[in-house]
């Protein structure tokens, strides 16, 4: 594997394999189980594989995580080589944004709801990363996990709207052995919360089923956010049923519902998803 | 030359090119001596040559002129026929934007500048064309006309900060015989109208003499106005002089100062500018 801080380096790579197809696996670093099946999906699907890390400023808030987002860049080295990566992009600050050229992309309304309402701007920083990643990569089809929704739904809605010549690849969600969704913010849990994280996945469960079961969505939500509430020391954030990928609170005739919750716990805000495929219930 | 309305028949056409440079000259039809100009240096410097025409109503205000904008695809098509066009993309409405992913771009401050103070929103639209059509055809190179200077430097900004991978080559005015700069809009000018346009680019033409001579940049735009004022019965929108292409008032240590200009006349706001390059001066 190589690994290449410069545009240019990246680019001297894809011209030397010109003609094959690229899959392209955007992370922020830190990676885990729910990156290695981004990686290994990658890996089966195209000749080349590439992988960046880059913890985008712009996708973080004045009071967020940007500094103490978790990195080591050793351990993500070692674990993208295995998972057969040909390229690894790691690039600076600088490198990505040498300049501030005043123009802005906006998520516009799917950026309103569910994490967007308490992460303003986060969802107009992803575009503008993903944006240019798009460009410099040029690749085939790129790799987004599910546990990210909003930001795949809005992804999704982007590359179609503006005609972005990639196809986007939805993972499911990799979970440990009791059900929590892999996260790199996983390590900022406490032991205690560790334990009481797992209901929230727990609590959409309940939510999902009983939606299933009654179709009463309030009913759903309310028996989740109980869940959450009685099994954790957490505050609930949202727990929400929406439309997928138009992410509207309208529920009829639509194909694919999202159940998705997002829980602050002291040092980490937890998020998670399930969708239900309506033709399948 | 092939003539296509559908993105998939457009997309058929590229990938049966596949491996081939492709030039992309962009227009919104009503085709002049200008755009020819940008079809024969695409036509030299490229293997296939894609025109599209696109009045795109998202670069139009509610009170501009989108609905008489002149139009003469028959023209166009025998024109873009000579001038070695190898297909013409001339989607509808509908075809460019069947939904509204709720997603824009802003152009920002470059925008709030010339002629965008009197077209709010214009050159959002522009970008947002401008990039479903990069992605649609992925050009090596495309083609704008100095003529919309701003428009030129918002674009190339643009490409530059989002890392587009495409080359965009400016080409020179062309202008009739007597120096009026090309324009779908002259057919708009009356007859005394007509004869007095000239004087935009002679006003220009004075500006940045008197400059270049003086370095007196209040002297000089303040001729240019003079000129026009004493000799049209426009109105004058702006005649400014700005740094290029970052269009910031201060000239100190820049590389190319643009005199640029905008004439309302009765039916028509004509534009024109000209383009000094300072070591040469």
């Amino acid at each position: 594997m190589k690994t290449v801080q410069t545009i240019n380096e990246l680019q001297d790579f894809l011209y030397s394999n010109k003609g094959k197809t690229i899959g392209l696996v955007p992370t922020m670093g830190y990676l885990h189980e729910g990156h290695l099946a981004l990686l290994n999906k990658a890996r089966v699907e195209n000749d080349i594989v590439v992988s960046s890390i880059f913890v985008n400023p712009a996708q973080f808030g004045p009071n967020e995580d940007l500094d103490r987002y978790p990195r080591d860049i050793e351990h993500d080295t070692e674990l993208a080589t295995k998972a057969g990566v040909d390229v690894l992009f790691v690039p600076s600050v600088s490198e990505m944004y040498p300049f501030e050229s005043g123009i802005s992309i906006h998520a516009g309304e799917l950026s309103t709801k569910l994490c967007g309402e308490s992460r303003p701007g986060h969802f107009d920083g992803v575009l503008k990363v993903i944006t240019k990643l798009f460009h410099l990569v040029q690749p085939t089809k790129a790799y987004f996990g599910q546990k990210d929704a909003q930001q795949l739904a809005i992804i999704e809605t982007f590359v179609q709207g503006y005609n972005f010549p990639v196809q986007i690849v939805r993972v499911p969600t990799v979970r440990e052995a009791d059900g929590l969704a892999k996260s790199s913010r996983n390590v900022f849990l406490s032991e205690k919360e560790r334990v009481e994280a797992i209901h929230l996945y727990k609590a959409l469960t309940i939510a999902t089923e009983t939606w299933i079961e009654t179709k009463n969505i309030q009913d759903a939500l309310a028996k989740g956010k109980a869940h959450i509430e009685q099994n954790t020391s957490g505050r609930i954030d949202y727990m929400q049923a929406l439309s997928y990928p138009n992410l509207q609170t309208d529920l009829n005739n639509v194909e694919q519902v999202l159940f998705a919750s997002a829980v602050f716990f002291e040092n980490a805000r937890l998020i998670d998803n399930i969708i239900v495929e309506v033709k399948d219930v």
